[in-house]
């Protein structure tokens, strides 16, 4: 029996990293965003060895193809993506739990029972909470909206060939913004 | 006060249709599908005295605009969706209802309180379905599930210019598939 997992796809600022703690909190299970999965890469020295060593694999393992269209050869980007693939397949396997961002939809696609949920709101509901949350910076709140957006559909849809905020690959989406943040802490409860 | 509106944009065989019956159901109030639209806007005699009428209104109003990339004018599709467009916006003024399909969530953005909802399902839970529901054809399930969603979101996207099963789009999206037409009905209610 696999473990179920409620992963967590979100537009920045749209609160779906407190939904997800919430609903863990609630539901009694772990929850992992990316500030967390960094820091179990850092302690477990995991980060250091797997980067000298990856070197070793290049020429005909895993980096061979899923890289070949990188005229110049994995990116830094790219061996962190291996650290976090191997680090959220581990996390996993070790029993139920909420995993915030990092396509771990993507990563655990075959290996737990996934809840695949996607958090979006509106650009107002979002520029009033990144200020509320993050404080005002130099760059305007529709701005940083706007770049943090194009960044995480980039990345996602780079690593793995999916449309990110595309209804289909997911099995619940939210309006945050329309539905507010409880509601959807309740709804994902009821869910799982 | 706008009336409250739950619109259900769906994919074929997705049960779309059911869920929103459903809902309305429970909820005590009407459900209008294409079906029912078409009927309303066969009795009303709408549809004939619109047709002969409009092409008087082609030079300078709506229809200039609206259809200007079509080189030889309206079509038929056109003087339909407008028609759909009347009955739509007048049955949400009568009161609360669910509306299937026919861009409702589009038709209404600005005249009443839409709870705007997408549901979908993989293909193998379609292919049964339709199988279940409309019987066997000559052409493979798939096959006409493939046909009918292209169908869908080419008419979708030439009418309202947004992207049919794009989650933002949506307060909601549903994979009916994995989360079950009850669960779904479940769901919608509770929002209300």
């Amino acid at each position: 029996m696999k473990n179920r997992v409620i992963t967590i796809s979100r537009e920045f600022g749209s609160g779906g990293r407190t939904i997800g703690k919430r609903t863990a909190e609630k539901l009694g299970i772990p929850c992992y965003d990316s500030e967390l999965i960094h820091e179990i890469a850092r302690e477990s020295g995991f980060a250091e060895s797997y980067i000298k060593d990856a070197g070793e694999y290049a020429p005909g393992g895993f980096f061979a193809s899923a890289f070949s269209n990188r005229a110049f050869g994995p990116t830094n980007e790219d061996y962190l993506w291996q650290i976090q693939y191997h680090i959220i397949t581990e996390l996993a396997e070790k029993g139920p739990c909420v995993i915030v961002g990092r396509c771990a939809d993507y990563i655990l696609r075959d290996k737990a029972d996934c809840m695949k949920v996607f958090i979006h709101a509106d650009m107002d509901f979002r520029a009033k909470r990144i200020v509320d949350v993050y404080g005002e910076r130099e760059e305007s709140p529709v701005q940083r909206l706007k770049d943090k957006d194009k960044r995480r559909a980039a990345y996602y849809r780079f690593y793995t060939d999916m449309k990110w905020g595309h209804a289909q690959n997911y099995h619940i989406t939210l309006d945050s913004g329309k539905l507010g943040i409880d509601k959807c802490v309740e709804i994902l409860k009821g869910l799982y």
